[in-house]
């Protein structure tokens, strides 16, 4: 896991005053996901957790829903003109009967090839692949729980300590236990570790979770979570109009601008405990 | 330009009290940006300046390097089931001999079908690919110049003090005006339309300027810098492993974590002016 990091010279200018010295930087490098050894996408990703950053992309695409239906990922070896192997190039192979992407897909985003492209078209296309729905998710979260969340992703990030290079992606249980971190230079990536880590975990859909992410919210994080079935997504930064529409459709709770013990609540305010909500 | 920004109502909660009020997003849509009718690639982007958004990518992917080399740009129009437009969908005209992108390409990574895929290939797409070089750009800055671009930056932006949610990048001059700023909810976005609108304005190379960016700086986004021959790219935050390599290898100048006084200047030293620099 060396490769999470790596050391750079860079020159530091302080106040008018300048020095050399070591930096540590977030590692990125480009990864192939393939299905059935059919290239699918390239991301541009910090290194580690490949295999769950594969299987969590192929869930935020509706390809796979369940373990079972992933029965191997693995490195492609062997193919360079070394016969080595770069790491980089991951092969999921599905399960009989599982429906491969079509690769000519461009990211949910081609469901329609006239001209009609636009945001109600990119909430149709989460509508129609979504095998669950979290609408009717029983979820109930109080304020001062959410607002606790924010230190507690901070504090078990390691890598963005030394880089300060890292989005976050956190899953907490409904009680705010937290089951699961990652780190990546992308932050779609952070969601797909964690949610291809469940999912080969036999915990997906996520029912009951909550989903902290460093940053905005975006669409595409919205989608995310909606597809892996977690009824909360919670950001430190602002969401996009497209997010709080797609969590609005959805019965996704859309939380955003989660600072201390201040919060804006997009969507589903019925899951924060009427108690605490005057 | 109504489209920039949109209203939703928003549960807003301050130290235990709560109130419902309405709140202004960054609005987001996908556009897909087509090359001779051809589908190229979908981007989630804030509406407005699309058609410099599009000639942007194109400069990043090496497809254009001058302005006569695109002939048109329009909005495709009439193929929704009304026959309206949904000003989603962007088609580039190029020159005759101008040579059209492959659409099965990923944005300069699939150079290798092998499982080679890895930082250095990469790297060596860019090489490929660029038409010029940015490593004898006789640009040089001083460090108090370049602090005083962050404040510059953000008292332009316009539409970050309404939504708290957009991406910024400024294109400056080599004595800090600022030429040009966008802002988009996706930091590669706010690039593209930066560089799409120089290249209209046939100011492509840019050389003697500066690209100041919110946030981190990625591969891409010193990819984008090169390709549009930028000499120096100025980051808020850190940038990534491969984001350094690249720009050592093109001889870009790239500083992080430029805040105040405060930087980190991790390749091409020599354009910071050394009277400042001890």
């Amino acid at each position: 896991m060396g490769r999470v990091t790596a050391r750079r010279r860079v020159l530091r200018i302080r106040e008018g005053t300048s020095s050399y010295r070591p930096d540590t930087l977030a590692a990125e490098e480009p990864m192939e996901i393939r299905v059935g050894g059919r290239p699918l996408t390239v991301t541009m990703r910090t290194p580690g957790d490949d295999f769950d950053l594969a299987a969590g992309f192929l869930v935020g695409e509706g390809v796979v829903h369940a373990a079972h239906e992933v029965t191997a990922v693995r490195y492609c070896a062997g193919a360079t003109a070394d016969g080595g192997n770069t790491y980089n190039v991951v092969d999921v192979a599905l399960a009989p009967g599982v429906a491969a992407p079509d690769a000519s897909l461009e990211r949910n985003f081609y469901t329609t090839s006239a001209c009609g492209l636009c945001g109600k078209a990119s909430l149709d296309a989460v509508r129609t692949t979504a095998a669950w729905s979290v609408a009717g998710d029983p979820l109930r979260v109080g304020p001062e729980l959410l607002s606790a969340l924010p230190d507690r992703l901070r504090a078990a990030q390691k890598v963005f300590d030394s880089t300060g290079g890292l989005h976050a992606a956190g899953l907490f249980s409904g009680d705010g236990e937290l089951l699961c971190l990652r780190e990546d230079v992308g932050r779609h990536n952070a969601v797909d570790k964690v949610v291809g880590h469940a999912l080969r975990s036999g915990l997906v859909p996520l029912r009951g979770t909550v989903l902290m992410v460093s940053g905005r919210a975006s669409f595409e994080l919205v989608q995310k979570a909606v597809m892996a079935g977690i009824p909360l997504l919670a950001a430190v930064s602002a969401p996009s109009s497209l997010a709080v529409d797609l969590a609005a459709e959805s019965g996704l709770t859309l939380v955003g601008f989660l600072r201390g013990t201040s919060m804006n609540v997009y969507t589903g305010t019925e899951r924060l405990s009427p108690q605490q909500v005057a």
